[in-house]
């Protein structure tokens, strides 16, 4: 029950890695590479408007904490120490039906990353907090300390087959817009918004910069769209690696296919040089679009079975990070 | 930054010590004990109704966690991870005036620790998790896992001088009541609620049970009260030491001075067997009748300046631990 043990003169980590993104898919992909000898920094959108990090925006002012508090979980050890505080973090509240219910849903962990932001005022400081309750392995940074709003314009069909374009703000809106239509654009307010400067030097130093898996519109092409951010992953000497979904038929992106969502980075990040694509098979229809697609960013194609044996669209996390070392080893 | 390295083969300390009572009394009594070379267990009142735990007790049908939280804080260390996970735990949100203002003056160590019940389902299994967060020097315990409503009777004499007597209910209620009249009776509800057999083994097992200071109606006699309580400190091979208050002058005790509080603790517990009582010699007006009180007691008096030097009616942690030290070594 006591506290990791963290030795101060630890040896350097074999690779330096940053994940970008949010939410569960970010959850994979840290689960996967917390297991490899990695120095690992989670870098992680914010622009969630609903929920519990909904509330919290509004009431406190903050960055929405919900995406940040899920990467902090996936980053603690296979511990008894690491998994309480994991559900301790992820604990959400279930107030009594015929109470008031001003907590009902709420996670812990948005409310403890809160508290530590108003006591310390700095989002980088009281994340480092938080991971050191945890005994995380590795950093959460948000990638803008500024909170976002994302809005995007979608085209949808009525019945009598009339197009119509709409444009939609906020993630909660933009999601369940998605699932009638198709998301042409995206684009982040305020525009222009800096990058934190942490998770910029961690995008320049690192080895390896993972984007993916994850919402692709409102999770992993976000990044993109912050002018700071999307500088330095062009010009890190890091090699690029995209993880896909293990299903592309999600609701966000119902009529893209596998290519469709690499051509999407390529769109928002023309000057990104990619290096790796990995895939697991069951995921790509039509492969040698897939592997066309894939060439255009300048990448390499990896296929993996890294999805649970159960065939839920969920990663497995000691599958993903065999592939991600077979990845990494390869160049 | 890192959690406090416990060894798994400490040695003995020297005395078993229990402090009993509840907010900000008892929370000088443990800052004071876990500075000396104790095994420490704060045995915690669970009867508030007010504020952030009323809120939460009603919300969950849980124990009131607030002095609880306060008993944690106290134990912290004074080390870099002591005293920010001491202040997390006591900060209290603040939500922007314009908001819905769900969470506003909730203490975050409040939704930790009902966080924890939540999950684990066991008052005693989740206060020893916050503890190990917090690297608490000592255990918290709450005196019962029944959550309790303390009730009173109050009397008060009118604008023309008539005295009349009423029953008021709950903790907030009763603290209002006895600032325009004398507490006359106190009771819980329900009555005769076990203790908690941690609890209870603790005072067994003590070397020193520890009363007040504290709120004397709402803190420190509620104690007395459940008939588990005061059969174990009244048997228990413990010695029993009595810390007075620095001001008597206090709202909910207003024409009661240090002699008739010792008096109280008689009427409650006629059997218990004091062998100490500690006060500062400020705090007492008139010495003989105290001494009369204190030996009705079975009790030795000890004087010592314990308060703060700026004349604030608060305890000096290490002058109040100093004071301790003598008197237990004393006997």
């Amino acid at each position: 029950m006591l506290a990791p043990k963290l030795s101060p003169h630890a040896p350097a980590a074999q690779w330096k890695v940053t994940a970008l993104g949010g939410g569960h898919g970010l959850s994979a992909s840290l689960q996967a590479l917390r297991r490899l000898d990695t120095d690992l920094t989670a870098i992680v959108t914010v622009a969630d408007d609903g929920g519990s990090s909904g509330t919290l925006r509004d009431e406190f002012g903050v960055l929405p904490p919900g995406d940040l508090r899920m990467a902090l979980a996936a980053l603690c050890d296979d511990t008894e120490w690491g998994r309480t505080w994991a559900d301790v973090m992820q604990h959400r509240f279930a107030s009594r039906p015929e109470s008031a219910r001003t907590l009902d849903r709420h996670a812990l962990g948005n409310l403890l990353i809160v508290a530590l932001w108003e006591m310390l005022q700095d989002p980088v400081e009281g994340l480092r907090w938080a991971g050191s309750l945890l005994g995380a392995r590795g950093r959460v940074l948000p990638v803008s300390t500024t909170p976002l709003t994302i809005h995007g314009t979608v085209l949808s069909q009525s019945a009598d087959g009339a197009l119509s374009s709409r444009a939609v703000v906020g993630q909660v809106e933009l999601a369940r817009a998605a699932q009638k239509g198709r998301v042409t654009e995206i684009g982040l307010d305020p525009a222009g918004a800096p990058g934190t400067p942490e998770a910029l030097e961690a995008i320049m130093e690192a080895d390896w910069n993972v984007l993916g898996p994850g919402s692709w519109f409102t999770s992993v092409l976000p990044h993109l769209l912050l002018p700071d951010v999307r500088r330095a992953l062009e010009q890190s000497k890091a090699k690029t690696l995209v993880t896909m979904n293990l299903t592309t038929d999600t609701s966000e992106t119902l009529e893209l296919d596998a290519a469709d969502h690499l051509d999407l980075i390529r769109r928002y990040a023309p000057q990104l040089r990619v290096d790796a694509v990995l895939a697991d098979p069951t995921s790509v229809e039509d492969v040698s679009r897939f592997r066309e697609a894939a060439h255009r960013l300048g990448a390499r194609v990896f296929f993996d079975r890294v999805g649970q044996r159960d065939g839920q669209p969920i990663h497995d996390p000691l599958r993903l990070a065999a592939a991600y070392r077979d990845v990494i080893s390869s160049f």
